[in-house]
């Protein structure tokens, strides 16, 4: 991992969550930082999702530290609002910033009331705990179903100096695009205002973030937040803000496949390719119509070249196209051209599905230039059993 | 079962699946009938479903036969178009009637041509067969992974004069609102002309076939008649057609709720209620949205009060609400209040979410007079196995 300068980090364990594993974490700028964020679109919102736009609006998009929790979302909780504010308050004070500069996130069941005094008992020890080698104690603690720590990384030589790109993040259910799925906290050195910030990060997340779907469910309280704190000292050129967006993108679809590939009970991730579709967001639909189709993804975990399910999913997408041009294509086999079954050998490639990774390719014969790729993953017996038993 | 008079029905197997089960199924209108369709709005259409279009247009909704089978949706085919004729033509010419008054519907998988042969050659056996009492037999071959084979009836005494209503219908995966999923077919011995049955149609397809769903997807072949024939000799008056349409109703809704209690691995039948929507249309949105929910959906399957689940994805269904007016009802016990958890015995409630139907009421407390109910069933790990499997 390459971190970025100016940041340290602390986990630890408040006892939210039954399980003693860490669910308390704290980042902390060393100065001021410029900070973008983009929120579930859920009509349901989590407290700490409602303070942390208040706190981002009041500050005009500058930050100090991410208070985080795992274990209770403090989402449809009667004290949540308070108690949001409340532990903002008490960690801005202890660190001596206005407490619009404290950002917090959390992630757990909905529904329960979030007893803020485990989080303040816990804030002198966290404070006290802080160091610039803790980046992955936090993205553990941020875990909940994960079985796996999301981390990625990138850095970017601007005028002969180094800026580094770190981010983390965590989620395995209830994923689903338009919006910061999950929670996510991508961190740079380079110094970058608020306004440009929201602009890199909109570009980032539109081709990771809400490009990946575990279960077509969308929390209340996802957020994806990127934050700048010049500690490198390097302002990225307009000469070089495209190679610093790309390594941003790449931190950004590194960490939107890691959720996919660690999807509730998922044994495969799958990649959808579209192309010849009138538009990208054309392409987009039809390749979310298919990531999204129970149907297609429990063929993809028994290994079964089902593409009659791939096409009927695609003329679910609610996008014109004529199925005569359609051409489908899985692990590089043809199995579908011009809409009729291609020639292939099924046995052989039900072989290659037993692979880690599937790729389906979907195109349509034409004109149309719209192409997107979508990830998502298969829809195993695990999943149920998970999902059937989460609070208990 | 009541069924009308004036229809004959006959089932034999062609071999068009390898399960020596029937497959190939034939109900004969004594007389010429009015006939109204809805099909699926899937952009992919199967062959029968284009020529059974086209046959409702040329013949102004007019019909003799239907010519069903499962085992082989002829879509997706290279000669699919040609069969579908072809098998309709060799039926018109040893019935003597017009072809158009052929109307053809196929189930079963997707991309395999179907040999019309085997059709053809078993059409001399279904004549001779015809009876007026081998209706189940016809219920019983159009069945896929269905487990049970699905029928519904209902009379009217409309002047004296007793009308009949019978239906019969499959599906128990891929079914989802939006169109008639699922195969369907509803036969009536009153006398109604073809433009009033297809609005009859409308109204009853609106509230049963289009408010269940069991996976959220649709298929390339999804098919529901309703075919009038007159035999009774009763025209029900202006006076009568509201009882004759409650009747209609009960056996769509009927027929509906079977396929969803037999949805693909389901053990449970949920019911959710949505009241206090600005709309009916809200209403809807929520209701589909709740029961479209992976999540909600493997939480009833472990009996998990998880109301969290249930108000995040009403939040997701795009319609606005104030999450503090929300109330949520499971098997009669509040569980949530201004959306916040109520006061309820969690092990209570999960033993009586061990029932087989489960019934969800989501509450808006406020002036909207919007309301909707939904049917869906929970997701379990059979509905995996099942469909990783389907085709081998």
């Amino acid at each position: 991992m390459n971190l970025p300068a100016g940041y340290r980090y602390a986990a630890t364990y408040a006892g939210i969550r039954k399980d003693p594993r860490d669910d308390l974490a704290l980042i902390v700028c060393d100065a001021r930082a410029s900070i973008a964020a983009v929120f579930t679109q859920n009509r349901v919102q989590a407290a700490p999702v409602k303070v942390a736009k208040a706190h981002l609006a009041k500050s005009q998009g500058t930050v100090r530290a991410l208070l985080l929790n795992a274990g209770n979302a403090n989402c449809a909780t009667r004290t949540g609002d308070a108690v949001a504010e409340s532990i903002c308050e008490a960690l801005a004070a202890q660190l001596g910033v206005p407490v619009d500069q404290i950002f917090p996130a959390s992630t757990g069941v909905i529904g329960v009331e979030l007893d803020g005094s485990l989080i303040a008992a816990k804030l002198p020890r966290l404070l006290a705990a802080l160091s610039p080698h803790a980046f992955e104690d936090v993205a553990r603690a941020i875990m909940t179903t994960d079985t796996r720590m999301k981390t990625a990384s990138q850095t970017v030589e601007i005028e002969g100096r180094i800026v580094s790109i770190a981010g983390m993040t965590k989620g395995s259910g209830m994923i689903h695009p338009n919006m910061a799925t999950t929670l996510g906290f991508i961190l740079t050195d380079a110094l970058i205002a608020p306004m440009q910030l929201r602009a890199m990060l909109s570009e980032a997340v539109a081709r990771s973030y809400n490009r990946v779907s575990v279960d077509g469910d969308t929390s209340t309280n996802d957020t994806l937040a990127f934050i700048a704190n010049g500690a490198s000292g390097v302002l990225p050129a307009a000469a070089d803000r495209q190679r610093f967006q790309q390594a941003l993108d790449s931190v950004a679809e590194n960490l939107a496949e890691q959720i996919v590939r660690d999807g509730e009970g998922a044994r495969k991730l799958i990649r959808i390719e579209v192309a010849g579709a009138a538009d990208e967001h054309a392409a987009v639909r039809i390749a979310r119509a298919i990531a999204n189709s129970p149907l297609f993804k429990t063929a993809i975990a028994g290994s079964d070249p089902n593409w009659g399910r791939i096409l009927s999913a695609a003329g679910n997408a609610g996008v014109a196209f004529d199925p005569a041009r359609v051409e489908i294509w899985m692990q590089d086999t043809a199995v579908c051209r011009e809409g009729l079954a291609a020639d292939f050998c099924e046995d052989e490639l039900k072989r290659k599905l037993d692979d880690a990774v599937c790729t389906v390719r979907f195109v349509i014969q034409g004109p149309g230039r719209g192409q997107a790729h979508f990830l998502t993953c298969d829809l195993t017996e695990k999943y149920i059993e998970i999902n059937a038993s989460y609070r208990t």
